[in-house]
């Protein structure tokens, strides 16, 4: 384990730039995980960070000590720094000062869709689109498609909220959904509120595309008209919307519960 | 329509002081509703607001004059600050500049839980507490009881993400959900990860109560050991739980769905 207590230190400068920076961390392609959750997820799920980094008082929490002690001995990279120099790392108030340094995946685009995906098309609260990668993980869909408007998946509060689900999941960022849609090999449906079809009769034993839209305006006309089919999830009371997060929810695990139902 | 320009004028600090201060809003009993939406659903769900204030500028805005205009023809209050002084009372970025000063909803507690319900036990995010009360809402649910531990539901942030579900909802804070859930005449559920019935085996059709817990601990193990059943959503994937807005989500529209399906 190294030890940085310098502020000049260009490793930590870097950190720090990476820690603060959104710009920083896109143009070094690298991500920052916080916390004991999602780097033991990452350690479990992906591998070894590009570097551990720990406060030096955080040490004495076993759940840190054990990850480090689990990337030193895969040969990786840990270091340590002082409570003062860690503060400017952790976007986590009460965290216990533990960050993975990683690269941010990048999967290998498809040039088709061909398999279950969601569509995210201009959702821009970040806890939303957590919730919604989290969603997604949980009812086994591995393809997440993001419109240039989307929230960036790989920021500190995607992370957080999504809770490891990137880590399951293949994430493509700034796609083009209209090209996208067009060409789709499978059933592409497009939520709303106003559209006539009622979730429940719709048959989803077999893979599809779910687009979901901005917090405020929904999905764009041009990908309503692209989709296959509209969907609602219905209503029963006063209140006419649904959080766009508990809407994805709901829809992912309908279709999950149409596929188990069909299995002999 | 009155104005006041003095930041000494006393509706102007007792204003100031709800907006600022959640002790100041449960000691008079009075909520704030920021936005356009918000005071829309309250003058369209339950009337007038006890006094509507507005910033001089916003009533350039034909939306915030005719919700302006509506409160004044029926004879309520309101009130227009220059733009300065209503920056002090609004917590919306870029918001309208349009508030409700309403009296917080008490209704009657009833003694036993008879109907469907949400048991909210010590959800701490206020995004997820309002998302949940969205979806409770929308799915026709009436009822929410919440514990002591909960997040206060007429809180901005939970007002805000809820989108107007409380105008729909009786909403009871502070409860003893043990003793409710001890002498409920209707099943109670309590959504479990660890659960070994899931909740698609689970028969809906009727009314329930469902417990929903905290966001790391879950339901206490007093709730769930005094529910009825304990029920989990059935995951595919390698992600191991749900957000709990989600999972509320996912349940209130099976129920919901189940009751349709059952519907001649």
């Amino acid at each position: 384990m190294k030890t940085v207590s310098s502020r000049d230190n260009p490793f930590y400068k870097e950190l720090k730039a990476l820690a603060t920076n959104s710009q920083a961390r896109r143009k070094a392609g690298r991500s920052l995980l916080d916390g004991v959750h999602l780097c033991q997820s990452w350690l479990d799920l992906r591998g070894l960070p590009a570097h551990c980094v720990v406060s030096e008082d955080a040490l004495a929490n076993p759940e840190v000590a054990a990850i480090a002690g689990r990337v030193e001995a895969a040969r990786g990279h840990v270091t340590a720094l002082p409570e003062a120099l860690f503060g400017a790392i952790s976007q986590v108030e009460h965290g216990v000062n533990l960050v993975f340094v990683v690269d941010t995946p990048a999967p290998v685009v498809p040039k088709l869709l061909t398999e279950s995906a969601v569509l995210l098309d201009g959702v821009q609260d970040p806890g939303n689109v957590g919730s919604i990668l989290r969603s997604a993980g949980a009812a086994g869909i591995k393809q997440v498609w993001c419109s240039p408007g989307t929230a960036f998946c790989w920021s500190p509060k995607v992370l957080r909220a999504a809770m490891g689900a990137h880590f399951v999941l293949e994430i493509f960022e700034n796609a083009d959904l209209p090209a996208l849609v067009r060409d789709a090999k499978l059933p592409v449906l497009a939520t709303s509120g106003y559209a006539a079809e009622c979730l429940y009769d719709v048959e989803l034993s077999g893979p599809v595309a779910w687009v979901l839209g901005h917090e405020g305006q929904g999905v764009s006309d041009e990908l309503l008209n692209l989709a296959s089919r509209r969907v609602a999830v219905p209503h029963a009371g006063q209140v006419e919307s649904l959080n766009v997060a508990a809407c994805a929810a709901v829809c992912f695990f309908e279709q999950l519960r149409q596929a188990r139902h069909r299995q002999p």
